[in-house]
């Protein structure tokens, strides 16, 4: 499928021979029809093993070979010479082999999980095509499909009057644009000037936030010691009192809150924040409240939704052009104003990115092919499985919930028959803290499942179960906890 | 497909029924085979629409709508109740069809061109396995080829002796990290502090950049008025004297430089900044220079490398982790210390995203199936034919060439026969102005190629010409020629 020559060109208009600095420039240099041969085999070894096989029960969700090994077994270095279509092949087989199977109905491992055919067919068709999102001309069906999509959101927000939004590549940048949002609306100066004249600003969020407010405070000049960790509750959630508390003391130190972040489903713990208490807060302060329906929302649709990744969303309420005021720069070899249809539809200049993916388009199909209702069932269907493995972790014994779930999230400890009549102390949380690294270690050798674990607070390791995916069945749920105790009654 | 029910099961070990809050918990709640069944027909979809047709020359380039009519034909609306597979393979056909096939062998319109064959097959899996990097146990073979890939890209930069590196979602993105990695050399308190306690930054980049230094000077509190423009020469390239007298000029208003940004292959023009005089002034000023072989570079293989969008490296010459330094926010969720393998291969946290895709593995495949020898003689090809089109555009009566193209940018007017006998002169320029944007016009309703058009400094509005893809063949050269007359004669 390499150097076509005149004789391979199938195209008898378009083959003759022309030479221009020995290169030969007439026909293709490549054989249309072989690579369209390869394509389709390469088709057969996805659907067969990585669609097929990848979620099937039966198999393992991971086949675990240490970073030294695989390295071996994957022959990574690359050569001079390439390497025929069939051992390419092979290679692919090799590569979703020793890959985790994010889709098998056993991967509770991440905030995202299972199999979601309209999306994937979606995905298909956008890796084919190869569209980049920044002008209506190239991505006419990708534009008004994003844009169909955002309107939708928004009506689900409760936002019908309008607004605006983008899709990133991921939840940190969604609030990276939060973020610069807000400090545009509070600073507009520091897009041109930069912030080494502008006062100290800082943001608020609570201690269980995700970390991509921290990556997003140093990235942007902000300073992670200018991002304030709100103290939350026992259950994960930020106390409004003591934000209020942190707001007053920021500005008695001369400092400029601008920014409330508020998390609706925190990644450990699945902690819902008090939205209207903390909306109260921002109100009477004049601050940007990101995540509520105040100002502005990241919502991930590749996590509940199960689209395929990435999927990420950030919406905001504003109708001033906030988004294209605070990011654009007016590229003219991409938004020539003398263009012959309406330029709105040119969204680049919104984006920080330059080439985006339209992952949207994803969404969009799904949402076609299941409907909202459809929706609504697989996040009801998903959080009663998480009710009913939690009161499965409260009948046996040995398990214990760290704290009653009130989202997809069940945190929960493994206790071995050997610590079970230790009484609740050091030496106690000491030992149960070791319990988790270990069974995880066997899990993954023995590719049954995959679970994530992490200390948090003062808490010891634990794990962390999500449920996300419409296949997975209540007897997955009932083999976890057979496996865990099976993995780990001897420690 | 959607809610399955205990007798639509095909494994009757996960099917008895329960119910909890009324939700069937037993059985997925997705009969598995159907699944299969309509990946398997949305493939055939694919490779017979967006593979075949898309890049058969015979066919149109795009299928041009404006806006509102394009809505009607979609049916945009997201409602209630879902949608029949066979009505699902029908919106996916509609989507292809009123795409731009960016694929065609007649797309000339950006960056990024042609049909890589072994990067969509890597593509297709990455899609259907959905991995995300950041820990080695959630995705070993992608960190691994990632790595595998990095080291070769720095070897091909010259960089043996070592050097770290990252893919991120698209070049803009590497760009903000050559910028945040130069700042955190400079003024390592800014990532913790925030810019507003420290000097003045300034960075230095041509006049001719990409807008994504702007961007990123904005978004990462720098400001777009601290990054120095310096002038370039007729050909787009850096003017190393200008560059050394901005410098001083920063310098003698208390301003601190910390990098240079150079171009090797700017946007519009192809131009190629001088990088030895360059560096020579950087090492004299001890700044930072980005993409020379003296720090670090942004290497985005989606563009004349053919890689599936998006597939965009940023390398570094450092090895005191200054990659991980600049970034890390040290999520114990994700990067547990207490694992039972070397988590040097979690490489997450040297990225500002938290889930990022597996874009080094599309490059690798294909790499691996190619060979070094022959992506060399792609780049040969594609450079043999820009400089055939440009002496065809010498040759040919009413079309004069910007300027002598050096790259695969060939920059060009086509001039109406109205306008060939009038003298060079501002009405000229303005009536040529107008030329391009209807040519481009007719060009999109025709469908029969897609080409770019800008003004450029004082500049009226040219086409920029990109050849890539070895599925062009000199014919198709000269019928961009032809067809530009065809459309532009009676202009």
């Amino acid at each position: 499928m390499v150097l076509g020559s005149p004789e391979s060109c199938s195209d008898p208009v378009r083959c003759s021979s022309l030479l221009k600095d020995d290169v030969l420039l007439d026909a293709p240099a490549q054989d249309t029809s072989s690579m369209e041969d390869f394509i389709h085999q390469s088709m057969a070894v996805v659907l067969e093993e990585a669609v097929k096989k990848a979620t099937d029960v039966r198999e393992k969700v991971c086949e675990w070979r240490p970073p030294e090994e695989l390295m071996e077994l994957l022959d990574l270095e690359l050569r001079d010479k390439g390497e025929s279509d069939s051992k390419i092949l092979e290679r692919c087989r090799d590569a979703i082999k020793y890959s985790v199977k994010a889709t098998h109905p056993r991967f509770f491992n991440q905030l995202f999980a299972g199999m979601e055919p309209y999306s994937l067919a979606a995905s298909f068709i956008t890796e084919a095509l190869k569209p980049s999102l920044y002008t209506y001309e190239v991505a006419p069906v990708f534009t008004l499909t994003e844009d169909a999509v955002l309107r939708k959101m928004r009506e689900m927000i409760g936002w019908e009057e309008g607004g605006d939004g983008i899709f990133n590549a991921g939840g940190s940048m969604s609030n990276m644009y939060a973020i610069n949002l807000a400090r545009h609306r509070q600073c507009p100066n520091i897009k041109e000037h930069g912030s080494s004249a502008a006062p100290p600003l800082v943001l608020f969020t609570s201690q269980e936030c995700h970390y991509s407010i921290s990556k997003a405070a140093a990235l942007m000049g902000i300073g992670t010691k200018n991002v304030y960790a709100v103290p939350s509750d026992d259950r994960g959630k930020m106390v409004p009192s003591a934000l209020q508390e942190q707001i007053q003391t920021a500005k008695s130190k001369g400092e400029v809150p601008f920014m409330v972040n508020a998390t609706a489903g925190t990644t450990v713990l699945g902690a819902f924040d008090p939205l209207d208490a903390i909306a109260d807060v921002c109100e009477k302060h004049d601050l940007w409240l990101h995540v509520d329906v105040i100002d502005s929302v990241s919502w991930n649709p590749h996590k509940m939704l199960m689209v395929c990744l990435q999927c990420s969303a950030f919406l905001v309420r504003d109708m001033t052009s906030l988004l294209q005021r605070s990011h654009s720069a007016r590229a003219s070899y991409l938004f020539q104003q003398d263009k012959f249809y309406d330029v709105s539809y040119d969204t680049g200049d919104k984006s920080v990115q330059c080439s985006r993916k339209p992952d949207a388009f994803k969404l969009w199909l799904m949402w076609k092919a299941l409907g909202s209702r459809e929706l609504e069932q697989r996040v009801d269907r998903a959080l009663a499985m998480a009710r009913y493995f939690a009161e499965e972790i409260k009948k046996r014994e040995g398990f214990r919930l760290v704290m009653e779930p009130e989202f997809e999230n069940i945190c929960f400890w493994y206790i071995p028959p050997s610590l079970r009549n230790l009484p609740d102390g050091p030496e106690f949380w000491k030992k149960l803290h070791n319990v988790a690294p270990v069974i995880k270690e066997r899990m993954m050798k023995t590719g049954s499942m995959m679970i994530g674990y992490q200390p948090h607070g003062d808490k010891p390791n634990f794990f962390r179960m999500v449920v996300i995916s419409p296949q997975v069945s209540r007897q997955d749920l009932d083999f976890v906890l057979e496996e865990m105790h099976h993995l780990g009654q001897d420690l």
